[in-house]
């Protein structure tokens, strides 16, 4: 269902393929090293990890025989066999000479992680690197960046340890930020949340390959079913909400935007040296096209999640099923805040919900079951709600701090939830105890939410970007 | 500093003191029982486990010699001591006779957890339960509540265990819900953040002891610095704004409003049998009187933290000093849209930061450290900007993905929030290794939170209610 998208002709670059880059069957660390604490030894250590199965070809000007076992080159000239991607991992100054030696070898893209470039007011070292590119045809991501991360392909250029950052299971999320912090701090984030990743892309200063290269290959790559972007400015912010546009007709596209205000924009120009834009215009345009809008990073997590997980719906009828009665009530504010409504139950599921419930439960929405249901009552509610014609999307409440809520719940919902009947959000929050039971959730597909305010936020981005779609496409 | 406040004459019971509920030399727990599963099972483990140092009376009619090791009663008449609180944790039906056995015994309170009263349409046994309560003077909270938990007395009836609800530590929050589902839930996420509770009031039907006479009680408390409410309806709600209003002159009041909406208020009332009012009439007269309205569970959360913590301060003058550049600018977008705004730190500083920091660093704020920043260089900044007299208060992002972030910074972080110079907000986020940071950090009182906007949020209403504190005294 991926609509190709037309190749805008104002690309400041006149190379299109990032292939390479993204699915290397060889790549060459450049910087490599086994000194503990070196930019280039984390990467070789990430890359090995990550269980890498093409070539890997580590590179030192001061390299011996062997770096973590792997035969070593001087310069990236001596590898004599193709090199799909190269990593650069070495002090600014360096990088013109290196990059020039990767066109002559003839590597098919790279990533600059060095910093040091337009961002510290050097730019002419950055137009330096950029002609380069040019002159052999050969895209680069960065500098001032992270790179990319991608647990399919089993890439992995970012120079922080897995210690420090977890690495995500594979999913269909993909995440793209031009900042290193924003970007490493939400990937580690994706992993707490425990949903999956396609793409991790941090493009930085964005010198040839910027986000709109990127778009155009995450809106062909099957492997990635929700594109989320954190964008400071675009230089190309015409095409990318072009390109956009057209992606949006088959893929949500979450967007978070930092530099809305006068002084956050500056803030935002002195340190990856791109132009932020008027808020406002983003801000209209992005919903006038179908994007939807994370105000905060927690909505960004919010809205990933839900789109990652649940069938689209075009109807805001939501029925709420708790197992505490103030939820209910936070519940029920946050669906009308938030645009959506109850469902009037059909007089049979009226029927059903009376038959199999016990007297002491109001069947009214919100659907208190009471402290005491467990898993069969539950059970019960959502398998009657499901098949509700008036009922478009369920929310659930789940509070295991209450008696009758234990793993047995845990399974219920998962088998639901994989019957992808309806959509459904869980809230459920606590410590340890709960804490262990929404990780549960989360890794069997679930999205699981803090409150019913962050739960009725995702619902009604989910349920606004498929009206969207249903009239776009 | 606590202003006593006039007891209102509006009152609906003729006795004052709750003292003998809130700090009991001696509990009676009706319904204590060694089964497993049993609600007088769990309350009697509780306060075994909570180590409450008075006396404890199981009483059970079924009763033999002793239950968990305790001489056990029949009935509280057999007692024959005096008794500060009782307990009940029996049937709806059979409270009322219990509850008379009480007055004949001279109970000084009571808590009654039992739920199966007004709430489920038994206003007849409810209006029973009130009349024996006035008969003996005799206050009770409840019923159909999780009643106190406080870990300074070392009291707890909550029927929920320890492993499904974890205990917060001793702190200056008191938190006051009408609903247990919130309550519970809130309470273990007290736990989870780290910060420490004076005392947790769940007060139910609201029969007798309800949210004024609770207000009352928090204003006077000494151990209770900051006090958090979650509010459906309040039956004497002109006489709670009466209340509060002293209150504020003295201890800050965060108050999050369920049913706010008309189906919202709607369902506030079928479950806890009281009139939900109109929400823009209690959101006015809550800011009008210095009281700080929470909008969603999250920011119950954050305001608690940051009261609880630090400072008051009516600038709003915020110097951010960052690792990562992207939450710089989140920062900076997220101060502007709160009301707040950077300082322009003195000559003196400046000059004192530009000797200190490595001339990468550009001091303007945002004040990118930059991601190897460590604990020295973001201690020289915590340092320079809180003696800079422009400066109000400090919001520090610390990314603990970084390679210069860890243990050290913790400590260097603690160490100056110790000293309590300017309000500090800490902004950390990511998994496993960010989490064990910020929980020591939350553990040694510092208010830690997940992104930009939810600290710039906290920063807001600590300098919102700091400037109606100034004005009011």
């Amino acid at each position: 269902m991926v609509h190709m998208v037309k190749r805008s002709t104002a690309n400041n670059h006149d190379f299109a393929d990032l292939t390479h880059i993204f699915n290397p069957r060889s790549v060459a660390i450049i910087g490599a090293s086994e000194k503990p604490g070196k930019v280039g030894q984390v990467i070789m250590q990430n890359y090995m990890d990550a269980g890498f199965q093409g070539a890997l070809y580590p590179v030192n000007i001061n390299a011996g025989e062997k770096i973590s076992g792997y035969k070593a080159y001087k310069s990236v000239l001596d590898i004599r066999k193709e090199i799909d991607l190269v990593v650069i991992a070495i002090p600014a100054a360096g990088v013109p000479n290196v990059l020039e030696e990767c066109g002559k070898a003839k590597a098919n893209g790279a990533v600059i992680v060095s910093g040091g470039f337009a961002e510290v007011g050097a730019a002419d070292l950055e137009e330096k690197i950029k002609q380069i590119s040019k002159k052999y045809k050969m895209p680069f991501i960065g500098p001032n960046c992270l790179g990319v991360m991608d647990p399919r392909a089993r890439i992995d250029t970012l120079f922080l340890p897995t210690y420090k950052i977890e690495r995500p299971k594979i999913g269909g999320v993909s995440f793209v930020s031009q900042s290193g912090s924003v970007g490493s701090s939400t990937l580690d984030l994706i992993s707490a949340e425990g949903f999956g990743l396609s793409r991790f892309i941090s493009y930085g200063n964005a010198t040839v390959v910027d986000e709109v290269d990127i778009l155009h290959f995450l809106a062909k790559d099957k492997n990635t079913k929700v594109i989320v972007y954190y964008l400071e400015g675009a230089k190309r912010g015409r095409e990318f909400i072009e390109v956009a546009k057209e992606v949006t007709k088959s893929k949500p596209v979450v967007i978070i935007k930092g530099g809305i205000t006068e002084t956050g924009a500056t803030a935002a120009h002195s340190h990856t040296a791109s132009l932020a834009g008027s808020y406002e215009s983003y801000s209209a345009v992005f919903r006038q096209f179908g994007m939807t809008e994370a105000h905060e990073l927690e909505e960004l997590i919010y809205f990933a999640k839900i789109f990652d997980t649940q069938p689209l719906v075009t109807g805001n009828r939501v029925a709420v099923i708790t197992n505490g009665g103030g939820h209910g009530v936070l519940a029920t504010d946050a669906i009308y805040q938030n645009g959506l409504t109850f469902p009037q139950l059909t007089k049979e599921s009226q029927k059903e919900l009376r038959r199999r419930m016990p007297p002491i439960v109001n069947i009214a929405l919100p659907m208190d079951v009471g402290g005491e249901a467990d898993y069969k009552r539950f059970g019960d509610a959502l398998e009657v709600l499901s098949t509700d014609q008036n009922v478009d999307a369920i929310m659930m409440i789940a509070l295991f701090q209450t008696p009758g809520a234990d793993e047995k719940l845990v399974d219920a919902v998962v088998n639901f939830n994989n019957g992808k009947k309806k959509p459904l959000v869980v809230v459920s929050t606590g410590s340890s105890y709960t804490q262990s039971h929404t990780k549960l959730m989360e890794s069997a597909g679930v999205p699981v939410y803090e409150s019913p305010s962050a739960a009725a936020k995702a619902l009604a981005a989910l349920i606004s970007y498929s009206r969207y779609r249903e009239k776009a496409v």
